[in-house]
């Protein structure tokens, strides 16, 4: 560092800045490849992009480790009250970042790589087997690894710590208590109305659109994600086995998955990538590289990817607009199918056991039960031995279901095997923050839907990109929520919106 | 460096291409990223790959220059007559690589790639309005850059030392005396055969091919390049503006270009790029980061191309076993046309002023002309400003057309304004090693062309694999052409290629 490259004032800011560029430049490389290996790695292709990727990350690494940084970010702390808002959500961020970067241990960060690794193909194999017990070891490891980097980070003392950790690293100024006490009202209000819509005589019917051509499918979902406003000069859609959205706003890697049969599969997928890609999109440019352009949080994305998908996607007002278009493109698939039928399928309720399956309403219950799980386990309360027998009570209590074996139960999803703990709840939180800035945008515009039913969605994108989207990091979760509703976090909107879609569908 | 990783015998082999590793695997990011570019990226996300590519180039610059390889190279130098061939090929090319990554001063290196992307939109601007003069001073500017670069690299003194520099760099062992030779004597055979064949009263008829669907040209070209051996079990083939091959033999990212009403340019432009995939497929895997698993050189690559492309695909042998599957996939289209004439067509010769349209037997005289004027540029004998006059009296003389502007005569490619001076004459090196190769693997095996009316590449390929491919780049170019033909390069086979497949036709 040159002296004169540095001061402690407001020009350090655009230092820090200048110096951020670089790490976070080659992690939009390290995006792009994994975009890659889902889209168009060829098989034999795989080791390399595995030396690719590591090759990448070591040097984005370094990138972000630079002492400068370091130095930057300290003596910007000393003079923090003399900073603005965004400047000092800036070095608040840059110094999680940083300190992240550094204060792992290289022999840590490789120990945790190779373990992850090796649990991801034991889980992957015990779940073939549904056996459970071969892939307990390798959870265990993992909860250690969370423990032990927590612990680094100064998180360390209790596994309850370790778990707060977590849920913040996903949704900044959450804890397990704060989000135990949204999922217990949520769940309080949720059982009861999944009960009700499990005993109605009304059942969506499964299946209904059948041979819609691939091409159409491709045409009709353009049309749909470019209307509500995903901008296709900074993005595109191609086909992965698992839909996905990856890149910054300046180039969104969007992906969906075609089956002719399942023609809403496809265009929900697209619809919820593309609400993760207007996001994207919508942050501040020029400011990706600092907290000023990044996403708030794992919820915050989820809010904007749900809302788009559930509020909008399965609104009367937008099928207004798109039902004619829709049957424009499939004239022989829809013939026979009403109205009604086809907004039934489009908002199909049935409890499940797997969460990738499930609809909106219950896929709440899915994460409520995860999240009861990881609280236990990280708190003391359950041992991974004891996992599957309280997966089982606990999916009997909340969906009324119990799985017949453990693939269906606590092997279904990949997150653990991933050290992924305090994931899933952001899922739920996404759906909590979606209705809340739903409900938020009804009261300034009532009768938005009237937009969607001329396929306007600019006011709402409008709205959406000056409460939420120009606000890059500024605010934590609950933060950013009180600044795009003027209320707190809570679970009471979530509860309304599936009450008033659903009870006149199902009750 | 730490003592004990180090050592001046056979192991430090070992030690250094570990250390050539990392600086090969970002470079195969940077490739990944050009095809991305071309492939998929979206206008919008121009900058960002811009960025992407300079971080990634720093990163890369870094890997190379690392001070433990110079160590290496230095120490295994000292004792090179105790390594193996394979050992001193690798120190030779580490060599060479390890000076161009720490002999350029940072300076010069940022003042040439800022002129470069100038001097690029100064030949677009220019070419746009047929306007050389607004582009000379770009282009004097380039060939100063080379200049001073080759100085760096201790080949100062002269223009024409620098010239004989890019076209070592191009073809190693290569240099503007030997290259000079050789044309001299293709030129003297070629010009009187295109003569004969321009007053030839036999013309193929263009665009006899119309409303080939891409889907059938699709698949039609896959089964063709599978055929002669691409494996796309380690690459693909996509759609871009310009065909092109990147990537490494683990992962081949090659295009092609479809046209309705002109299967065979994709087709050829398909197995012209399969041609260098399957060059990079067959180096010696898992040693790709080292000469012994990296291609000899631009000529060689080409002669792999030109030779799929050429001797193979444009034979009697090859449509034997093609043509009727040709014409199961485009069944109305080649309807009216006979054998013989789909067999011109493919085989069509017509001189022309743009070097990118041309046939395999003119494609030549635009090299010549473009290396005759390259050599008088840089020794001295014509200054840019003469360059549009000599350029049209020299397509005078070798095409019997004069352009009618600039844009169709001396502004018509691009690789002067990257300052790529040296890089025609690989082209039609390669021409005549593909030539050279062909008739000594006929020598072997006489009923080549039987194979091909089979559908079978498997002995050429397996030729190729042995006499080209396994020898990376322990070879320069005439040492290869050497070791895989026994006889040195030369015309001769080229001249004799073309007369015997093209007199029959049009003479």
């Amino acid at each position: 560092m040159t002296n004169d490259s540095f001061k402690a004032n407001s020009a350090s800011i655009d230092g820090l800045s200048a110096l951020l560029k670089r790490p976070h430049t080659l992690a939009t490389i390290a995006e792009l490849l994994g975009w890659d290996e889902q889209v168009n790695l060829p098989p034999g292709g795989a080791e390399l992009r595995a030396g690719q990727l590591s090759a990448l990350a070591e040097a984005a690494h370094a990138a972000a480790s630079d002492p400068r940084i370091g130095e930057h970010i300290a003596a910007l702390e000393k003079d923090a009250e003399k900073l603005s808002p965004d400047g000092r959500a800036v070095v608040r961020w840059a110094r999680r970042d940083y300190d992240r970067a550094t204060k792992l241990p290289a022999e840590f960060v490789r120990e945790k790589a190779a373990h992850v690794s090796r649990a991801y193909h034991a889980w992957a194999a015990a779940r073939e087997k549904a056996d459970f017990a071969a892939y307990a070891p390798a959870l265990e490891k993992n909860m250690d690894l969370v423990r032990r980097e927590a612990a680094y980070l100064g998180h360390g003392g209790s596994g309850a710590e370790a778990y707060d950790y977590m849920i913040d690293q996903h949704d900044p100024g959450m804890s397990a208590a704060a989000v135990e006490k949204l999922f217990d009202e949520l769940k309080a209000g949720l059982v009861p109305l999944v009960r009700r819509m499990t005993a109605s005589p009304v059942k969506a019917r499964a299946g209904i659109l059948r041979g819609c051509a691939v091409e159409k499918q491709k045409a009709f979902l353009r049309e749909v994600t470019e209307r509500m406003g995903f901008d296709y000069n900074h993005g595109r859609i191609d086909v992965s086995l698992h839909p996905f959205c990856a890149g910054t706003g300046d180039d969104i890697r969007m992906t969906t998955r075609y089956d002719a049969d399942n023609p809403l599969d496809s265009l929900f997928s697209a619809i919820h990538e593309a609400g993760h890609g207007i996001y994207e999109q919508g942050l501040p440019a020029g400011r990706r590289h600092t907290a000023l352009g990044q996403a708030a949080g794992m919820g915050a994305h989820e809010s904007q990817s749900r809302l788009w998908e559930n509020q909008v996607a399965r609104s009367r007002g937008f099928w207004r607009y798109f039902e004619p278009r829709f049957r424009e493109a499939f004239p022989e698939q829809t013939r026979g199918i009403s109205p009604d039928e086809l907004y039934l399928a489009i908002n199909a309720v049935k409890p499940g056991l797997i969460r990738v399956d499930a609809d909106e309403v219950t896929y709440n219950l899915h994460i409520i039960l995860r999240f009861e799980l990881e609280k236990k386990l990280f708190s003391g309360g359950l041992a991974v031995a004891g996992l599957p027998r309280a997966w089982n009570a606990a999916s009997r209590e909340l969906l009324g279901l119990e799985p017949a074996n453990d693939r269906e139960g606590v092997l279904q999803d990949v997150h653990w095997s991933g050290a992924s703990f305090g994931y899933f709840p952001s899922y739920c939180i996404g759906n909590m923050v979606a209705a809340q800035l739903w409900y938020a945008a009804l009261a300034e515009r009532p009768a938005l839907e009237n937009d969607f039913a001329r396929g306007d969605f600019s006011w709402l994108l409008g709205w959406l990109r000056a409460k939420v989207h120009s606000q890059g990091r500024l605010h934590d979760t609950p933060g950013l929520v009180r600044h795009a509703t003027g209320a707190e976090l809570s679970p009471k909107p979530l509860l309304r919106y599936l009450e008033e879609r659903y009870s006149p569908l199902y009750c």
